[in-house]
């Protein structure tokens, strides 16, 4: 009977039990409406208890990807799903804390240097991260190359080594905003992950439940990132400072461009290899600026004005590398053993004389990805040494033959495919038109 | 990992063993484009199948109801779910074949005394039917309420008496289109009932599969219908009549009023009653007057042109009423038995003189449900007896005191909510403005 209406078919029965109906709230937000107080409230806990189903949300996802939530809606709908877990609490800790997070992009492993940079300042740095899905590594991932690193840790280990070292990098629990974990895996198979008051609210509810006191915000632009052009960074940048702001946390965005990996590496021991080259005051110029400027921001936040010169001044004198090995030991890191390397790998070289116009962030990202350092399901093991080496960056000169990349993999069946996409990453013109250069920081969002 | 993006995760696993991947789909109707002809025939036959899971077609069915779905998309999407079940076959009869389908109104009964008046004039009609949820009555109900009457034919049985009577009215079949049914059952539970590509082609799935030549559509318009508007009811036509059109099946619609309910009952037992008054010559002339013309339309549908003067006839002379005990009786059904009437009534009074200029049809309907004669569950029982009574339509002039409604039950408790609704469904004005009269055929379209 297609001409019978769904109303009335709840009158006598659900509506007894819930606060409200499931179809009435999809309906509001499919017919452009606006979702009140109470209905995010209950639609958030009816969901984590099952009584809205997976179907039921996917349509409200849907609707709201396609018509959006204004300002008071997302902040609602980030309560709500904070409201659905534990919160944890640093207050007892005798240091104010700060936190980063990054939208991800390839190469990105600025959270390894930083963290220890930041402590040293006596600013508390509780990093909760995740693993990698898809083309951009995830920081635990990175971390658990180091031979004897752990990830999970107590909440009791985690505030010791917070008061102890004040930098710590592990895994989130899986009571913080539990509704946000449910939220995601569906959104992930049913093509609603890009929505922004979803993404905002998903980001900031595990940020705002982790209890730190500023956070700042690294939103990427560009191929390798989540976000492709600046208007939607802009108004993800936006929408989580307001968020942030909302709740209480001192938030503040940059805007980075990720049209270009971060740095020479992208791959585990690679990344890792690379963060340690950065603590002992050396490293790629564009992973030192951009940890200098997250930290001078992450310091700021907790009320901590420090100059730029002064941060960078402890990457060269040892201070940020002593919190490093602090921070990697107390997790049973073995700071000083050897890194895993792969046991197989090839080279691209230049085909052309010319200057390195593009080397794209997307196409290195999914080599390496292809080469084994990212996983494909979240059950997928990941290989330690497999990744991308760049030995040029947009702007350089290249001469035919000079390497430009090097693959690394244990597994050379692989080569194949990776080789074909990190090919298509290099452009490489003969008189390029105009600058190559682009601004690493794009704009600051508070 | 919010930057995670879904791509990759299906390069290597999923697209091996199947045509496409659900996200990608989903992402293409979320962006607005067009589905192509493979990934519809996927889509339907990877849900049937399980592949795409129930979020995954809800984000889908939500993305179609908010983007819209073209001629061709629609086309093939029908075409896909009538490929997904058996498709019936009435060649081998003696004679043509027409149907009507009905978007389902307050009071309608129409199919009742229509198919036996066709069946007089040499074309079979193979009406499969269905059971009513929520405000609008199912035929199959209303016929239920003759004792010993059954709605489930096979096929044999249902080839037979169209040979030999030249009407059915029976249960469709699980086999026909059974993309749709699951289809339906999510839609239902999620907000996306009310895409027009989507119930287009629900309906239109299943008339085709049964294998009818011609069709004639009745698309209500007005509160008790599905489509409120004479836009959305005139688009939904358009839309079932090109499908019809492209499938090869002579298809017709005609739009009419469903702001009032049609006839003088809503109710199981009572509307059989009022269609028996039809096939007797007498009944509403609203009853009369529709059922004429959507025969007429059937007959013409079928290569019969027959003018209204001689369908009318039929209803006069007695040889509708015969096709029509014959076509009760094959079923089981005792045509001379008495009707089954509720145990408990009560009357609704005028409560001033003037005109009655509304007597809206939702209003009504849900009344009748609330009686006990329509379902909220699928599993839910009916009342054979319950229902609403007309004594006045709009138009007419009544005096205080004069009964309007009466409302009939079994379960006397239901009494208080139905009387709410059913007083809001009358509007009576001492001196009415402009006439009240509407148009009952609103538009034909071909």
């Amino acid at each position: 009977m297609n001409g019978a209406t769904h109303v009335p078919l709840t009158e006598d029965t659900q509506r007894k039990a819930e606060a409200f109906d499931a179809v009435d709230v999809i309906r509001v937000k499919r017919d452009k409406g606006t979702l009140s107080p109470e209905q995010i409230d209950w639609v958030i806990d009816a969901y984590t208890r099952g009584v809205i189903a997976e179907e039921q949300m996917a349509a409200l996802n849907m609707a709201i990807l396609l018509n959006g939530m204004d300002r008071e809606e997302i902040s609602r709908w980030t309560a709500a799903m904070i409201a659905s877990g534990e919160r944890m609490d640093f207050s007892a800790l005798s240091h104010p804390t700060s936190d980063k997070h990054s939208t991800g992009g390839v190469g990105d492993k600025i959270t390894l240097p930083l963290a220890p940079l930041v402590a040293v300042f006596g600013v508390a740095v509780p990093q909760l991260s995740g693993r990698g899905l898809g083309h951009t590594g995830g920081t635990l991932d990175k971390l658990e190359s180091i031979p004897g690193w752990r990830a999970a840790l107590s909440n009791d280990e985690m505030m010791r080594q917070l008061e102890d070292v004040g930098a710590v990098i592990c895994q989130a629990g899986s009571g913080l905003a539990p509704a946000d974990r449910k939220l995601y895996a569906l959104r992930d198979v049913t093509g609603t992950v890009e929505a922004i008051p979803l993404i905002a609210s998903s980001i900031m509810s595990k940020k705002i439940a982790e209890g730190t006191g500023a956070l700042v915000l690294d939103v990427k632009v560009g191929t390798g990132a989540f976000m492709k052009d600046e208007a939607s960074a802009r108004e993800l940048a936006r929408t989580m400072v307001d968020l942030g702001t909302d709740a209480g946390v001192r938030t503040v965005a940059l805007l980075t461009n990720m049209s270009t990996p971060l740095g020479l590496t992208a791959g585990n021991a690679l990344e890792v290899r690379e963060s340690v080259e950065v603590l002992a005051g050396g490293g790629p110029s564009d992973v030192v600026d951009l940890t200098v400027a997250l930290a001078v921001e992450m310091l700021a936040g907790a009320g901590r004005d420090v100059a730029a010169d002064e941060v960078r001044a402890a990457l060269s004198d040892g201070r940020a590398m002593d919190r490093w090995r602090a921070m990697i030991s107390a997790q049973g890191g073995d700071v000083d053993a050897t890194l895993p390397v792969a046991t197989e790998n090839q080279q691209i070289l230049a085909e052309s004389d010319g200057v390195l116009t593009g080397l794209d962030a997307l196409d290195v990202g999914i080599a390496a990805w292809r080469l084994g350092a990212g996983r494909a399901r979240r059950e997928d093991a990941v290989q330690a040494g497999a990744g991308v080496e760049i030995h040029a960056k947009p702007g350089d000169r290249v001469v035919a033959g000079q390497p430009i990349l090097t693959l690394h993999t244990d597994t050379p069946e692989r080569f194949d495919r990776a080789l074909e996409i990190a090919r298509h990453s290099i452009t490489v013109e003969a008189e390029p038109r105009g600058d190559v250069h682009q601004d690493l920081i794009i704009a600051r969002i508070d």
